[in-house]
């Protein structure tokens, strides 16, 4: 019944559309607390990304390169159905304020519903990084805004070129 | 850098005062994720318990016993030092509602403050126990309604013997 | 299986200590929509309350008795129980915040396991009464501060000899 | 003043695109309260159903069809003016959540400023049903999973039909 | 180090389509604290306003007129940025619910980011408008219903002429 | 109508059992924004606080006395009294989180309800205090934990004397 130590595998699923420095915080520690972790890029394709599913992958791996139980890839379908495919025991998922909270809860119920052999756990995003998330760091960057302390270097070069700075800001 | 994985202990602390099955959820599938679990009563000397940390710990020993990496102890003092002690690399608490969850998240925050090597991971309790609460329990019961759906059997009957039915309710 | 309508009756549970405008706004509307409503003040021996239940009970009397089919008394013991001792379908509550509605619904939960036959109903606090509660009213008149615009005369009065103004406030 | 018992009429409002067991909770709760509910589908010209309006009013009709009291039918325009035209005394609203809590409450107090007369009365969604919404329910089966615990038999059908399983899920 | 009090300037950013009852009473209590209050409608290109930006700043003008030291006119770009051309210290914003919190916090924190010098103060919207939003008020004009008690005459005559009423509402 | 400059005076009210440098950080940015500050100590006879009413005055100018505008003191009774007594046009407010939220809303409805001429006015504590209260920061402190990243010198001293080191912690 016990999961053998080596099977302690974890996904975290989200869109990183970009990544930021909140995302990488929880990437951190999360691989800290599993063996193996596939941090994993839904590609939506109802949505309308800022950037593409490889682009996205392509800038979590640059920033998670020294993390070496880190994995970056796409998938589609449902995560308890990714999860599964990867040998994952759990699904994780950052916190960073109420508003998450709730919708974070359906999503696990309805995964754990899907898959009750699959846990979700929520980590916390350290406070500094509370208030950031991909879509306020999109729409600071697009009035040209500075954001390098929110996003990896990576990143906000690829804002700068996708968000050409058109006023003083 | 990266931890063992026979170092993945975890602690999860609580009054537990009394245990109710919305814990022992929790218990069970953090016990999943982890190789070692350590569920720590909280002997606060500056709180009127209604049971003592004694025999909070038995009755999370007896609904626990089944799970062999699950060890149930007392603590006083600060988390982070008692889970230090242990060897813990997670902090386990449980969410219900929004209300926890500001709660916990100051603590967390604190407790990252304290010691920044020890994660506080967040598991959803089940949907069909996520109203419960040990107050709530002993509450009905003071009133002599029946609380054996959401407590263990053991924990039921010492109510019982706690609060002898005094009215028909 | 469906209730005779003349079975339409509903209890309004609370502390009322004392009753204000935005109790008596739900009084006035739970009255409209049921053909009778017992209003029932808890009498709880473990609390230490500002006014006796037979004080909350005659001052509920006062500020109700235009509504021929709303009747006020005191219980102790669980609410379901109290409930059923009088025939009722339902229990009503009013909501006026978000922080209302998590213990309203915790309540509403546990009521609903002990006696699935009867509904917790929820009716809105009109926006005018939605910040007032019992004990802000008895903050503000322990300072001497007016409460006139939101508690009945015969309540005001009590509360001007319970607090006798010690200050020019 | 009093309304006659035999007006005692509700109606339930809402999308139901397409209606849950969570749904047909609050429609059986409801049917048990009041002499007569219409469960009516409001016509949105403005969005793009997944299922229309006709198709939504029969699956609530199927599935309600054991309760005699119960009407299904859809409607268009303010809220208020289509209670009024059933002779309603209350609109019945569910509650799973709090971010449910402040939109019921605008929407409440904006229906009540429309029309003093008709009470908005909220009731609590079971506990098991607490995270089901049409359209996570819609997402689970665009992706193939199986969502036959949370919907009639004939809108699971109908689900499937509409997002035939192109994955292995 | 201290501002000398000439500059005690402040605005009041926001979309203002249309302007309602809520928002001039909070453009009424900032006017009353700070020595100049701009009220700025946001021009956002990549949204579709009901009201153009000219005809909100109008509105805006109609109905604060009577007060000197308001002046109305609209922007694009950062909000720190404009308020920096504007020589603020303050950006002021109104909050009527729990809903509001954290949508206006993670904005304030990005401001304070983004210009550590500009600081955000929240007024708090008169409790009878804590339900109101030019949202519900358009959705509610659309119908037919009546919405002059929440906005002035102005706004009500420009809804009028934009949602010709087409049911007997 | 306009109030002169020279009047822009605010108060600060509080508990600061004992400050922490969340409140500073509002003490700091509201000194920036008014002419005048006020930080103010309720004086409630009817509760036990950890520092006496003169201790916390003292602590509170020790931390603010490189602000020239700031004066620190004490005060009973109503806060809107107190606030009319400094010819004070502000009451200001630190904003933390959601459950702050809510009971600040309510305090501020009753103040402008018993003084309409008095803004309650709210700030955000900057996100890395946004966890940290006097109660966690004394509980922290009991237990021999390191709290001088959170509270000035003076404080943490006081602190220290206050819960002698008991435990390694």
């Amino acid at each position: 019944m016990k999961i053998p130590p080596e099977r302690r595998i974890a996904v975290y699923p989200g869109s990183f559309d970009p990544v930021t420095y909140g995302h990488l915080d929880i990437i951190t520690r999360a691989a800290h607390l599993f063996d193996q972790l596939y941090v994993a890029v839904l590609h939506n394709p109802a949505k309308q990304p800022t950037f593409s599913a490889d682009e996205r992958v392509e800038m979590l791996r640059e920033c998670s390169a020294h993390l070496a139980n880190v994995h970056c890839e796409q998938f589609d379908g449902l995560v308890v159905a990714y999860a599964r495919s990867r040998g994952a025991v759990a699904i994780v998922r950052g916190l960073r304020a109420v508003s998450d909270f709730e919708a974070e809860f359906k999503m696990a119920a309805m995964n754990r519903y899907l898959d009750p052999d699959i846990e979700t756990v929520f980590m916390m995003t350290a406070s500094e990084y509370s208030f950031i998330s991909s879509s306020i760091v999109k729409e600071v960057a697009s009035f040209g805004g500075d954001v390098r302390q929110y996003v990896p270097p990576g990143v906000a070069r690829r804002l700068a070129a996708r968000f050409p700075i058109s006023q003083s800001g």
